[in-house]
């Protein structure tokens, strides 16, 4: 069989021995053979700090998200392809889906987030300016801007495709280069999906590097502008936290291991309710899905003492449907573990369960499979135990494959705990239609965890289920679950990038991150709404009025629109509110009167005003008031997909007294060119 | 002299020991003894998770910022007995202030950003409503909780007071109780800072621990939802973090360690330029404030290579004025190190870097002194040097006192290169009035640093310095500066919060966030503008309308307001643009019809629309569309000091087809009871 080949320092590597074997879950057939002998670690590192990073870094976020939804879609027409190697890992032809399109999926989220939730640009800004001086000479503005290293991605078996996917976009997004290491058992499917991706020409040369094979010495070239990320065990995690360069190099390091998630049935689900077959439909998927290899599958549920009896039943007569055997053939629902040796490590695991429970359903050593040996593959029953609470066995063994255990409970507060004993979970989720204990349950548990799902009636339809990390959510939880944090949407691309306070005078920081920032220099001249795309810079601005606020405008804008709020129109009433002390013009007039000033009439580049942001009346408008606006060009947005693009405006409505009465961002959709 | 004491567990503790000698720095007196022997810290940390942490939970964030504003004014009341004590660490007056009333500030920033920025709730919500379905009954958002658990700050030698005040005030506000162990040699200043603070009864018991002394075996006792934060040398830092404990259990670490940073002159600031001046004065300001103590000083001054003998010149003219000596003596600019130990120290690392450079200015082993005795106390002269930027020992060797580098560059790309050398620093600085040079340094540096100062003539004046950590901003940097991040405003507050992402239906977001969702149940009935805070509840609303636009509409809110933008104006120009097609109504005219229909116009809790937010207009309106606005109690805050709160609506305007035509969120101040 071929050997698998490694992607690195710009060119395919064959390693320079025979590599070891890698077996078919089902069929215990040789696949593939691996290796990395002979791969040049620290140079594939400095390959992409060298070659991968500048070339990201020239892109803005909106190019590189371009590339990932074109990547996604490339990916997308070789689906069939990576379904039918993905069933030699033991997975069904609905597991195959939820690793290849769940991982696509991550790719088109992340290229939408990027489009829409950041700038197209090259710097990120994050939050507001920081005024640090009374006379606004001096003010910061934190940015984030890209690692100059390497995202390291050590992946696991059990998500070949979603695995690195999920951990790719957002450094990719982040303008970082991967370097993806997947699990050796499963890394044939990686190793193809690698494969397109190189092929299709998409990517900039040295944004994703591939080892097949151990990592080798890859750690001891790590620096602090690297990453590494991590998914697997709970050890492993511990051993590279510690490794000695990471730790001297305080290297940004991000681990995933799977934990004892928790799921948790309301005392209100009783048998005959939506809930309580919710549930118990949730437990038996979690279990079988991927055969239970899932970081986030459920390995404690949680009932109601009153209730156990009924669940038992009722999950077993549900796992006793379950057809289990060869992955490829019609009808069958559970496939293989990925290898003979995680039955082995089940196995034992299930041992040291079964001291503190006992089992429900299922026999550890014993399967009925369909078109399959039961033998040669790593076939396993799913095994439903139930145990005492206050063992701490069910708490801190896990068994990684179709494994559960029900544990009865007796108070919110009892389960509340219990889901805390998992020392730090994935995800958890609670079944129930009480709000009130839903909404204990999740406040007490979610320092516990990184995603809680609260399944009922009213989302069961379109829930996305307890197992699956979206790209929109962060994925990680505290403690056992390794402690740190991934996707999240803009969250994960940020988690690649330095932030970066930065302080200085408003002109300085316009400078630096190309938005206009208040105090800086304003340009006036031709009217800014004149200006296409290409000629608008920041700071462009014009100011308009004064125009005065009379009685009658007030009471005709009220007759006119119908707000007749006491303040418009009732002088006695008016004169009693503690803010206004008298009759106010209409919030709503000002801004508007302010548009009038600040138009400019005639056909041009601006196309239209799409919203407003962040508006504030800072100082009530009085009778015989003169306003005055200044509206500034503070951000210019080119659409790469778009003839025109977004400006965002800052208007300052001012007084004769030149106290600000409202200020807001005016948001416009601008042409690139002059029409 | 008195043995410092401990305060854990709810009371002070004295320790079984007769302790160790702590010396004054300038006269080499024993000010103090120091011993943690005898402290339970398994206990202290379980009493600070048992006591603490339920009594800061209870409490609001607005509750817990009131708590931080009083303790920083009781604490401004004892900023005399402060300053008297600082000065034994070999501070003067100057130093003190920057360390207590630095710390106090750190207190009132936080006071402030807790009301200002955060809900008066226990609960943050953090980011969007993440949409995960197309028919919108399974929906996300973001939550952050308290860490369950203690915050363990172990702090340096060099700021007793800001050092604690700045760790604590973060974990406070989010909830999580604090355990503060200082460094010794300082400590004393530490203890009678917490002697005041726990003498004015302000904190809620257990809320902050204090121990004097070693550490013991602390770090052993520590579990995931505890967290540890460091502040000192790089080498202690990786030793902390490879605890096993930390390790084991994916403990949140967070290292803040000194750095060789630098400040960077640009090529056009030549002598007799105000940014020239500038430079040369931050850096013997940086050289000399605290001795030269402090993680952000200045280690690396770049200059072009041109202006090198003219800084040197600059430099030691003002290092030659500075009067070093007994701190309390008036006119002394600079004080002693903090001990004996620590001067040899910095002779030894000025050894290392002699190899690679020569001394400017000063001489290591002799210094003239006021008031003191130069070999009692521990004083050192500010040492200047000039060395080879080629050379690793002035980008890797710190001399932690009054001692700075000067090195040339000769291009932008090479100053940038030489400030990555660093390997990631706390903080940096330019000084240039160029602004492309400014901007290429600073996004070029960014990666390395975690804060960067921009010096020029026209921030100067209003400039808190290089060497200032500001509460608003992010304190901390990659790499040789620990790879952490500390204050940052609220991101401070984040870091002792577990981000959970919660998934279920509006209905259930909305019960456990307090907030209400869109899609969640709406409930009409009494105008919501007739009830009082008290009364309201998150779902309240009222639907109202129709109001049918016509053209006489817009032709008179065009004139009216001055608002003739053409496509409200002529039809022909108009049906050109490619996003309307015809005549539009006004974006204004939309939102004042909107707030004319949903008005309740006689006086009642509803005070003030104060604001705005998020307003997009989504639909064109065209003559004869017909509006309806649903108008929705989202978020209800009522504010501690006053008789009124905020209250946030959810608005929604929808033309006769039921599309909505402009969404946002409208604010107002409401009275929590009838009037």
């Amino acid at each position: 069989m071929a050997l698998l080949r490694s992607y690195v320092s710009g060119g395919w590597h064959t390693a320079a021995d025979e590599g070891v074997p890698l077996h078919d879950a089902a069929t215990g057939e040789e696949v593939a053979r691996i290796s990395s002998r002979g791969v040049d670690f620290a140079a594939a590192l400095e390959y992409g700090r060298r070659v991968g990073g500048p070339a990201l870094r020239e892109l803005t976020f909106h190019q590189r998200a371009a590339l990932l939804k074109a990547l996604a879609s490339h990916l997308r027409e070789h689906r069939e392809e990576l379904y039918a190697l993905s069933a030699r890992t033991g997975a069904t032809l609905g597991d195959s889906k939820f690793d290849v399109d769940g991982g696509i999926g991550v790719l088109f989220s992340y290229a939408s987030k990027g489009k829409r939730e950041l700038p197209n640009d090259t710097v990120y800004v994050e939050g507001n300016v920081e005024p640090l001086s009374r006379g606004g000479t001096f003010v910061a503005q934190h940015i984030a801007t890209p690692l100059r290293g390497v995202a390291v991605q050590i992946n696991a078996f059990n998500f070949p495709v979603w695995g690195p996917l999920e951990k790719f976009a957002p450094a990719f997004l982040a303008g970082v280069p991967s370097l993806v290491k997947p699990a050796s058992q499963t890394a044939y499917l990686t190793a193809r999906l690698v494969e397109l991706i190189i092929g299709s020409g998409i990517l900039p040369e040295g944004s994703l590097q591939f080892v097949a094979g151990s990592a080798g010495d890859l750690l001891d070239h790590v620096t602090a502008q690297d990453l590494v990320s991590f998914t697997g065990s709970a050890s492993t995690a511990q051993k590279l936290r510690a490794h000695p360069v990471i730790v001297r190099n305080a290297v940004r390091f991000n681990a995933e291991a799977d934990s004892l998630n928790c799921s948790i049935l309301g005392p209100d689900a009783r048998p005959g309710t939506t809930e309580f077959d919710l549930f118990v439909k949730q437990l038996v998927t979690e279990m079988t899905v991927k055969a239970g290899q899932k970081c986030t599958a459920i390995r404690r549920a949680f009932v109601p003492v009153e209730l156990l009896d009924d669940v038992a039943q009722a999950a077993s007569e549900r796992l006793a449907k379950v057809t289990i055997g060869n992955p490829a053939s019609e009808g069958v629902r559970m496939g293989a573990l990925a290898s003979l040796e995680q039955r082995e490590e089940v196995r034992r695991s299930l041992k040291a369960l079964l001291d503190a429970g006992s089992v429900v359903f299922g026999d550890p050593e014993r399967v009925e499979v369909v078109d399959a040996d039961a033998e040669r593959g790593a076939f396993i029953s799913p095994v439903l135990l139930k145990a005492d609470p206050e063992r701490s066995e069910p708490h801190e063994v896990e068994a990684f494959g179709p494994v559960s255990t029900l544990m009865p409970y007796t108070s919110t507060e009892q389960v509340v705990d219990f889901a805390a004993r998992g020392g730090g979970s994935l995800a958890g989720s609670v079944v129930s239609a009480d709000r009130e204990f839903v909404r204990e349950v999740v406040l007490g548990a979610a320092p516990f965890h990184g995603r809680l799902l609260v399944l009922d009636a009213d989302d069961a339809k379109e829930s996305t289920g307890h197992g699956s990390p979206m790209p929109q959510l962060v994925h990680g939880g505290p403690g056992r679950a390794g402690g740190g944090e991934e996707m999240g949407g803009v969250r994960g691309v940020l988690h690649h990038m330095q932030r970066t306070a930065v302080q200085g005078s408003p002109a300085v920081l316009s400078a630096v991150t190309g938005r206009w920032v208040a105090g800086a220099p304003r340009a006036e001249g031709v009217h800014p709404f004149r200006k296409s795309l290409a000629e608008l810079k920041i700071g462009d601005s014009v100011v308009a009025g004064p125009r005065t606020v009379t009685q009658a405008d007030i009471d005709h804008f009220a007759e006119f629109t119908g707000d007749t709020f006491y303040a418009h129109t009732d002088p006695e009433a008016a004169a009693a509110n503690p803010l206004f002390g008298g009759i106010v013009a209409h919030g709503y007039l000002v801004v508007s009167f302010a548009a009038g000033l600040f138009v400019s009439p005639e056909p041009g580049p601006v196309l239209a005003n799409y919203g407003l942001e962040n508006l504030r009346f800072l100082t009530p408008v009085k009778v015989g008031d003169a306003l005055t606006v200044t509206l500034t060009a503070k951000q210019i947005t080119p659409r790469i997909d778009q003839d025109y693009g977004e400006v965002r405006w800052d208007a300052d409505v001012t007084n004769a007294q030149g106290e600000s009465v409202a200020k807001y961002d005016v948001l416009t959709l601008v042409s690139k060119e002059q029409p």
